[in-house]
């Protein structure tokens, strides 16, 4: 099995993304947890373009790093200069890192277009500069930039990049389709010749997904020759966003049979996805390959059933090998046999045609056209088949709440809400303030239901999310809420639906809290 | 130039997908927009699994299209049975349309396994359910399901599926990819086999996309000789989409050379994208390839200077071609090129190194660390800058308000706003209700203010996004709150960020306000 090397730049490429920035903690964060999955290299950033990365790259020294080596990124020196005076190649070699990976231009309208040079000169930058960055005895991946539209413009010099890039004693040389506009076929042409015709030896691919294709451009490289794939754990970077590594991974090693990460690795690869993705405060993308939470997801009613049979009928990989897990939803679409999963773990004795059943189905049914959507929510729906059944008891009731904001506040939290709720006969008053109405809200709740309930103290509120349904009326569109809330071990979410945010966001924190009670069985309550 | 048909099922197989669900009046304006990008084929639904979509195909009769054919979908007749007895056909005929789309099994495992019947019964199904439906004269597209699991578990039969589809007298042949493992090489494989050693013609590609592969699995296949892509417009799709049809339009008709739309309707691309998204309720795509939002964002320091220097640079394809649109982003790595193209629309005199440049960058910096992200905010970023080179005066002072929310509410508004303001030196003292905080705060603010200013009554707010930031302590988590607003022709977005979710969306609240005034250069100051 043919060895294959990814290269992550996540912290680089990734970084000039819309709506990424990375604190050097981040960095460090994220540095861990490729090295855990195994990737080959983790470009950590540009230490000549901002002071964030020159600090990140003084403190690396501190990581031990199991599997990865980690790369710093530069470009190859100014025109008309020597590489020994070029004060980002001086910057670059100060970083303490053993691999560096530099980018020079393979394009000729680049060439003479923007960086205003001749073709000539470009040569000479790129050999001078690896050749400096060699004699340090560095490992060294060049960057062609924009090959593949070079290749296309000026295939003679393209290949002379190449060829200097290689004689100046490159370690690797990475063709990169820059503006992602390279179609597959093109790939497979190109990479084939460079190999079959040329000769080229330790060749790596860098693709973005600006035409839809970076993932099959970059296994198709891997197929006709390349052994180094460039791109980012989560899909990260700029326009469209650099060729997806968690994609790539599971294909080359469990489509193509290429070896990639350690084996029993593979396991991690969801967790670690969706941690970067949390590192870098972007939602994970519910749709995306292996990793995401919707990619075993069934929703209709047909290919539920056959999953039920044999779950390899609708899913092309069984789900734990990547760390994931199936997911069966609800909706008007998926029939019976998924609520009646729910219904069951609740009561194993209701039959599908059985009148609980179908009352349960017409309620939910209700819900869904008033916004509810219990597929992210099932802490709520176990509630809501409960409530039907007549299974649940409310563990109070609220009396009345008021909640007051002012502007100008006296103090930074400018909410304060004085809330009455009864357990059995007991009423409780109470109030609290907080950072906004709902925040208010949710430590009142637990502070009067504390006086009741011990379990309620140790939850608490992990995510909170907003949706506006139907934007078009802005302030007075329907909202949707979802919490979720954790013991420590469970995990649950909770839904509301409101034209009033606060109703809503009320609703959600009802359920999360009545949800935790059925789960301690309200064993625990204090007046016993 | 070869003509391609493009088949889109975001009714049907889209609307399998998690959170997806349509109403009547959603299909019918989706049908209609699809017709006027030039799709060739519509699948609206399938009338014998539900009763919203046997209303649809009874509507049907009643809209008018000028390209594209409408098509229901179904399956083959169920084991054992006639044809003519089928009720799911039966109903299917039923349909106002002249084109159908029925499925067939074409893995040997899902015949013994799921439906668990003969491969010999399953050929007669497909036999007896296309000739059924050819005898009424109508058009019949056979979609092959799990056509190259099939192929590459039991060829002969998978083969053997096509040719009876064909003999039945089937129109064209769909290749079914239903659980998205096929690699793109295996698609060349296979689909060279079908056209150059069987000689099939009318071929189809239906791809899903589990491997990150779907729209290089379409294009591949298009080139190697299948003549309609089926697909959703949006990559809508159960578990990881459909193929993206909005993707392999560009890529087939702009880099390829196929006829597959109006060259002129090209440009109507980014906004069927965009509306279809919108009627679905489902956040578009930012990413997405030639239609996203950030499809020609730019960030890189270098990149900006290039694409200034010259689009092409860091372009695929001119943005426009597709009715999309360059985007310069703010942020740390931007530099300055992009911050001073803004300074500059509002003072073209103030050079990149002066003290008022530097200023409002280090105030933009601060902002950005806080939470702040102007990227999506250009309404208040020109409201920073003007601030900073003091050429804002407020168009009114907030002296104070008091929010009051009461649960039980004795009204369904639920909210309720006192506030006084003052504008020169009048005071206006106000109140409203509203469906919650925010909007009670929105109507008590237009309101005051509308007593000044009259432009301030025809604007109103399209949209109202809130981001949780850093979600992992919830409700007292920071909020980002961005605002969209119209005044029918002008479109403004703003931005706030707070530990509490009002004062962020008043702080949106009223540089929309501020912004509005200052486009209308306070002209209107009713007082004067």
């Amino acid at each position: 099995m043919r060895k294959v090397n990814i290269f992550d730049s996540t912290l680089r490429d990734g970084s000039q993304a819309q709506g990424i920035s990375f604190s050097v903690a981040d960095k460090i964060k994220i540095v861990k947890k490729l090295d855990e999955l195994g990737i080959s290299y983790i470009e950590a950033g540009n230490p000549s373009s901002n002071p964030k990365d020159r600090e990140f790259f003084k403190k690396v020294k501190e990581i031990k790093l199991k599997n990865s080596k980690l790369c710093a990124f530069g470009s190859t020196r100014k025109p008309h200069c020597k590489a020994e005076s070029d004060t980002n190649l001086q910057i670059l070699t100060d970083s303490a890192v053993d691999v560096f990976c530099i980018f020079g231009k393979a394009w000729d309208f680049h060439v003479t277009d923007i960086i205003k040079t001749t073709l000539e000169e470009n040569l000479s930058m790129i050999y001078d500069s690896i050749k400096f960055l060699k004699q340090k005895n560095k490992e060294v991946i060049f960057d062609a930039e924009h090959f593949f539209d070079g290749y296309k413009g000026n295939k003679e010099y393209a290949i002379k990049i190449l060829m200097t890039a290689k004689d100046a004693g490159a370690d690797s040389l990475v063709l990169c389709d820059t503006n992602g506009g390279t179609m597959p076929f093109e790939i497979e042409e190109i990479i084939r010749e460079l190999v079959i015709d040329y000769g080229f030896k330790n060749l790596g691919i860098h693709c973005h997904n600006d035409s839809g294709n970076a993932v099959a451009n970059s296994i198709l490289a891997v197929k006709y020759g390349v052994n180094q794939v460039q791109g980012t754990i989560t899909g990260f970077g700029e326009r469209c966003g650099n060729a997806n590594l968690s994609t790539i991974i599971a294909d080359l090693q469990m489509k193509m049979g290429y070896n990639v990460i350690n084996e029993k690795n593979m396991e991690q690869l969801t967790a670690v996805y969706r941690y970067i993705c949390e590192v870098s405060n972007v939602i994970p993308n519910e749709k995306e390959p292996y990793v995401g939470s919707y990619a075993f997801a069934h929703k209709g009613g047909m290919h539920i059933d056959a999953v039920y049979k044999n779950p390899h009928s609708f899913e092309h990989i069984a789900p734990e090998t990547v760390g994931n897990e199936r997911k069966i939803l609800m909706s008007e679409v998926s029939g019976r046999s998924t609520v009646m999963s729910i219904i069951n773990s609740v009561n194993p004795d209701i039959k599908k045609d059985s009148k609980e059943a179908k009352k349960i189905i017409e309620r939910l049914k209700e819900l869904e056209y008033d916004g509810y959507q219990f597929e992210g929510a099932e802490g709520s729906f176990e509630l809501l088949v409960r409530k039907e059944l007549g299974l649940f008891k409310p563990s109070f009731k609220l009396i009345e709440y008021k909640v007051m904001i002012d502007k100008p506040s006296t103090t930074e939290k400018s909410a304060t809400v004085a809330m009455k709720i009864k357990v059995n006969d007991t009423v409780e008053v109470t109030a609290a303030d907080g950072y906004g109405p709902v925040n208010a809200l949710d430590i009142a709740l637990r502070k009067a239901l504390g006086v009741f309930y011990k379990s309620v103290s140790t939850m608490y509120l992990t995510d909170y999310k907003v949706r506006v349904i139907g934007g078009d009326k802005a302030t007075s569109a329907k909202v949707r809420v979802i919490i979720e809330s954790t013991d420590g071990e469970r995990t649950w979410t909770t839904i509301g639906v409101s034209y009033d945010i606060i109703e809503a966001s009320w609703e959600a924190l009802v359920d999360s809290v009545e949800y935790n009670l059925l789960k301690c069985n309200k064993e625990e309550f204090k007046n016993e």
